[in-house]
């Protein structure tokens, strides 16, 4: 079976617990490696946050999971790499 | 003969199977090395999605296979590399 | 006598064959290492495509000949690299 | 436990101590392996800086801290590394 | 005395020869190691090229007697490097 | 303690000593290993330049008095990065 | 001392002699090792020039004098690098 490797994720979640507490959270989440958030957009009531995911076998549901525990919701999985390595896309002259 | 190294698809799909799962079934076809999967744009019925495929000698036939069984369609083949090696395109003044 | 190591083209094709066997037809000619080609736009009857060739040293006849006996037609040629290496463009003011 | 390896802070600070010192201090924090501060703006009582803070096992709370003995406050996370490595976000066209 | 390295040209020429002709027989002019041609403009009469040529002490006068005999002509001189290495031009402030 | 190692600095300075002399001025401060100074505008009376320099452990104070003595003055801090060593700051979402 | 390393012109010559010589001329100068000439501007009477001039210990008054010896002037000091290396110029949000 193929292994995923990279997963980059639109996140909306609650001001609490903060960015770097529920990055932390979900950076404990078995087999990722490493992750990193970046602030979107904010307002009074949620955050919109770009999560990119990275680790040898990823469990998705696992990381999913973490982020309901934590208060948040996938709003879309804008990106996924499966496979022996992570294919990085070429613009193409149709993504206009 | 000469092999299919890389090819990146316009797919349209049903938002079942989601895309991780989409792209994990693309990614255990035969000869797959690597997929990259980016959402383009989703309406309620369906989501646009550029898939990019490497392998050393893909089948296209096969990818194109799994595709159609997980209810996607290809909307247009965006770029195919074949040879030795994959050669990247450079911008010409002609490109506009 | 100087070698021809790389061409940029500019090839309206019929929509039969398709992108892949036209592409991988190209691939299959005398002396060519490696090709890959993006669709640059598409209407009922024909598929605009740049193509972009490599080889230690390509003959450009072949190539022609084999774009044509697939139906395809060289719009414009974009670009042309001759010598012991590929000298890649700069950007100069002028080019403006 | 997961590591911070990378955090980016949108800060307010008073003009003194000046940008140089304030710096120096918060490079100063323990596990603090290096800083770089920008300014982005500044009207007549407050500077708008950016800073970009990497370490091995970072300690936000003291790098927090610091910025507040300082008379600075963190406007906003704006971006947060954990884990065994900074994972680089990479574009994806839903960012728009 | 010091040596031509580099040099892009932008050239006029008659569309007989063509391109790939054309700049074989650049690429043949003693000294030049490597030329890339690519299109810039054409009308019915001539096409508007940017040539750039390489080769370890370039003759230029040669190089432009080559594309006389060929029916063009140097339109400009856009660029020439000199010297024991090719200097790469760094955008400045004062470019703009 | 924490090691300044660049610092980027918005300096206004009459038009004598030239740009040159004063860029060597400055290059020639205590441990300054290298300066670079791009002129941004320039108005009858004054010249307004971006200098960039860099050091294992700068002394502002010394960088600053130089650029006095000089006849300028430093406009504004607009980047510094203490620590063992530069961190090169990455674009996020924010910065928009 | 400190030694100039790099240092970028805005040249305006005359027409005679042509982009080429000129450039030879100025590479020909005592240490310096490399020179990149681009064509800015040009109208009836004179050329607009950037020179990006490179060496291990420039002289500027050297290269001043036989860029005037050819008929040309230098317009501004665009850009000058002293030190033990060149120090490449960042980006910083201050330059707008």
């Amino acid at each position: 079976m193929s292994t995923l490797r990279r997963v980059a994720l639109d996140v909306l979640k609650p001001h609490d617990p903060p960015l770097l507490e529920f990055t932390e959270r979900i950076s404990a989440v078995e087999r990722v490696d490493a992750v990193s958030a970046s602030l979107i957009e904010l307002d009074q009531e949620v955050q919109n946050v770009k999560l990119t995911i990275e680790g040898e076998d990823l469990r998705y549901e696992a990381v999913e999971a973490a982020i309901g525990e934590l208060g948040g919701t996938v709003h879309s999985v804008d990106q996924a790499a499966y496979g022996e390595y992570v294919v990085e896309e070429q613009p193409t002259p149709q993504d206009g």
